[in-house]
């Protein structure tokens, strides 16, 4: 009689994996009569547990690796920061991977990693393609993973993100109680669900305002400093602009220079609002309003997360933690 | 008759280890008539070469470890950019250790590195204790070091600085040409070569130009942002000081925030000069005039270096690679 594998001994009992699995492995929290009741069905079926497979599972290399798009970030950089902070409490060390937003060392990362040189992952995606399947295997692996700021939605587990939506409505309406009536909303990445959120909150906070909305100021911005530089040159000698919503900090330093060597004055002419984590936001001429999320408070979340997870792997965690960002009005909005 | 090892033979034969090692794994650059003679006394000798250490130094993590003292920096993290992408070429990952300046953590993290965990270890020192010799055990286990930016001066092994002497010398001679008289030095850490270093260059331009030095305007900063302030405001409202020279970017904007809390116009009553990688200095109010030191390139340099000494771990690099930093005048000192 063929061996069955724990998969099929769980639909034999109509239980989960996970509770069959703690049940050999006796868990308290599995009461006396299903854990009888497991063992005789197991027993009846030629269940054999994995041994070899929970050996190779015990086995930690300590490590936990970190994939974020790019590492000369102030939010990211903080992020980790945060991660750190947590890992080294627990004795684990620090992988990094920068994915630079391309999808393909996402995979190359994500597949090298199935080998168990860490034991978990936390990540913030690149947001590139939609098939995002290949991920599914980590759960295979037993590695856990932790999405932090940028998610896939359609990926099921722990997720750190902020409260983009309301976050994004507030600093809206920020700009219409100042007086714009023209806010262009620079973004990177309508795809990625971040940008979606952002956006959304933006479009909904004109609706709310009575403000039509024109697609031509939903701009579609780049990471390259001089494309970016160039798409905001034409964005502002071509379209009525009076306010300006930057999704990430970089597009509110494109919207300086741009104003700068367009000698257009901020706040006078424009105002600006952007996501930031640059700590030194009230030195900027003139001092930029901010929405400001909490990187470092992030990783510390994500970091918890992941060691939840890695405590105890057949536990699936699916928590969704949502931190506030906090808008600091200053003189680039007044 | 009992083995000898490789330094006896080494003796006995007037060559280096390192010559007899590279002889018996068959290197090129050894000359026929040598490696015979080493064969030759070899067998005299019943010197066995120990297979057992070369398998285990031919074991690869394929890591390599970063320590530094923080990553919420624009210069660390522009730093570890450039280590990553030659990193990621040759199919290597990256640890990274933060040591926030405490040499205790440094230490940890070294002797954590002895088991081998990582093949190189890449580093930016803390700088707090004058003891490195726990570093030496590194050579022994044949795991290579590169310093960068912050070094030990009594550890021999390779380094990527820059130029700071020449950079300080030339910074203060741009304060003294622009009028000031009375140019505090901020420094966190005198003890650091690196801190060494820019303050001979700041002492020698003041003698060049004439000025006498007082010691009180070489002002001992801290990290700590709130401690920082406070010496600051102390300085500032005790000193006469028309000038500032601050050695680590953190110091400047510290001095902006002074500045404008005691109502003191920069540049027309102090003129400002810092140490940054700060991309966006030219959009502070007012631009920062910075000595920006090649920090991604710096990087990437540490890293060949790495590679270098991984490629023959028995050859020696003492390389020094000093890269010129460049000074950008902007409206801060003009």
């Amino acid at each position: 009689m063929a061996n069955i594998n724990i998969k099929e001994l769980a639909q034999h009992l109509k239980l989960s994996k996970s509770t069959v699995s703690r049940a050999f492995r006796g868990h308290k929290d599995i009461n006396q009569e299903t854990k009888e009741r497991i063992l005789r069905v197991a027993k009846e079926l030629n269940y054999q547990p994995n041994h070899h497979a929970s050996n190779l599972r015990a086995q930690k290399s300590k490590n936990i690796a970190i994939i974020v798009p790019e590492i000369a970030n102030n939010f990211f950089s903080q992020a980790i920061d945060g991660i750190e902070t947590v890992a080294k409490e627990k004795g684990y060390h620090l992988l990094i991977y920068l994915t630079a937003d391309k999808f393909e060392s996402e995979v190359a990362y994500v597949n090298d990693l199935y080998n168990g040189r860490a034991d978990g992952i936390i990540m913030s995606v690149s947001g590139e393609a939609n098939d995002h399947s290949y991920m599914n295997k980590l759960q295979e692996k037993h590695i856990p993973l932790v999405f932090f700021d940028r998610v896939y939605d359609d990926i099921q587990t722990a997720k750190v993100t902020t409260n983009d939506y309301e976050s994004s409505f507030e600093a809206t309406m920020h700009l219409v109680q100042a007086g714009c009536k023209n806010i262009a909303f620079l973004v990177t990445n309508k795809q990625l669900s971040i940008g979606k959120m952002r956006m959304q909150g933006y479009v909904d906070a004109l609706k709310y305002a009575g403000i039509p909305y024109k697609d031509e100021l939903a701009v579609d911005c780049s990471n390259d400093f001089n494309k970016n530089y160039d798409i905001l040159i034409n964005a502002f000698k071509t379209l009525t602009i009076d306010g300006v919503f930057a999704s990430v900090e970089r597009h509110a330093f494109s919207t300086y220079y741009v104003c700068h060597d367009l000698g257009i004055s901020i706040p006078n002419q424009v105002k600006v609002i952007s996501f930031s984590s640059l700590e030194i936001a009230p030195l900027l001429n003139p001092a930029l309003t901010t929405i400001t999320q909490p990187a470092y408070d992030m990783g510390v979340e994500a970091a918890h997360l992941l060691f939840k997870m890695l405590a105890d792997k057949d536990e699936q965690v699916n928590d969704k933690v949502v931190l506030a960002s906090k808008i600091i009005i200053r003189n680039s909005s007044r």
